[in-house]
């Protein structure tokens, strides 16, 4: 859980292999010389979602963008998870931190769905994906969970693959408790749906629950914002049929 | 899950029962009458965290308070969770975060601990307080957790009830999965215990596994951040050991 790492880590994207050189952005170079004070001969932590994470020393800072060593492997890559997140664009603030937690958690890939109580019919990609680089950089993320452009709910249902279970949490379930319904599930391929903070119209739950593919989770007696369910419903998923297993 | 009440929902330190009149404070009257622009008749929930939650209806609007007259119950008290929640606290935002997110996830206590990594050495009641209120209003809750004042980790210890079980989410767990030891936890009274950014040292971390009271539970292959890491802890405590069962 320790998420302050002792070393800078940046994404790059560049092939990593040792003795490489690779170049920052302007950004980067500006955050390492004047925000971090680095100078020649610093180490930091590389990533390019594919090569694993490698150590590199910086070898030239120049105005416009530093040059960067790569040195060392510090850890082999790991496969994306397979686990589709979809969600209800909340307004901004939240989105940020939804998206933030959701990489995180081991979301694999993060797919804006439009339902019927939605109140951000637009859902900005690049901010979107910003949020996910972030979270990746600081949370020792090797492969970058990927952004789909926002579905219609009814048109994720229909291309939906028949193998995936997609677990959505209900506060309409009889019970207060997921694990009963998670231990019932047996495929490997998952999906979550997270709804808008005014949660899913009655129509919408019955269109969910009659998919033959859909499970239906409770989250406690409480009421729980939708950002909130959203990590909550992460920790018992991965806890059961997801990879913390 | 649904966190948008069709009513208005304030906490009202008075006596709540059929019939009663109460008052509002100058804030919430300001924000009845010019940010939701009631007007006389208009329907409200109030709760007080000891006599359930309870309609009522605008019956005389001031300009330094409403008067608003109790109607009928809308729900019976419930019990505060007997969960402790121990908190280091974080930086400003994060640590308003922190604290609503617990009280949503069923939090009874908020118990401030200064670790060796902590950051912020103060955490003021005042704010802490206020955010409970603010989660407590706008997510249902009907028993309002107490804030208690900062303690270091030793004393915590020390005083540590000790049918209590306190559980701590722990980087260098041997497994990724918190279910097994979970699943071996007898006690009914929890305590939960989230580090700061840094985590805990080596000598708290030592110090912890040596209490007899202790299970450290892993959350995962990656990284959290503790904020997230407490959610994702306080979603499998609840669904294991909690009040979801």
């Amino acid at each position: 859980m320790r998420a302050n790492y002792k070393l800078q880590r940046l994404f790059i994207d560049a092939p990593l292999a040792a003795d490489a050189m690779v170049e920052t952005s302007r950004e980067q170079a500006h955050y390492l010389t004047h925000v971090l004070r680095m100078r020649e001969g610093a180490e930091v932590l590389l990533f390019n979602g594919r090569d694993g994470e490698w150590y590199a020393e910086l070898a030239e800072a120049g105005r416009k963008s530093v040059r960067l060593r790569v040195t060392r492997q510090a850890r082999p890559q790991t496969p994306v998870p397979d686990l589709l997140y979809c969600f209800a664009p909340l307004k901004k603030g939240r989105l940020d931190y939804l998206v933030q937690k959701a990489v995180e958690m081991g979301a694999g890939c993060l797919q804006p769905v439009i339902t019927q109580h939605t109140q951000v019919a637009k859902a900005a990609t690049a901010r979107l994906e910003a949020n996910v680089m972030e979270a990746a950089e600081q949370c020792g993320i090797l492969a970058i969970p990927a952004v789909r452009e926002p579905v219609r709910l009814d048109s994720l249902l229909e291309g939906w693959e028949p193998d995936r279970r997609l677990i959505f949490c209900d506060e309409d379930a009889a019970t207060n408790n997921p694990m009963q319904a998670l231990s019932g599930i047996k495929e490997r391929k998952i999906g979550l749906l997270v709804g808008p903070e005014g949660g899913f119209s009655d129509a919408e739950r019955a269109q969910l629950r009659a998919r033959p593919f859909v499970t239906a989770i409770p989250l406690g007696p409480r009421i729980l914002r939708a950002d909130t369910a959203a990590v909550a419903a992460l920790a018992v998923i991965q806890a059961t049929v997801g990879d913390w297993g």
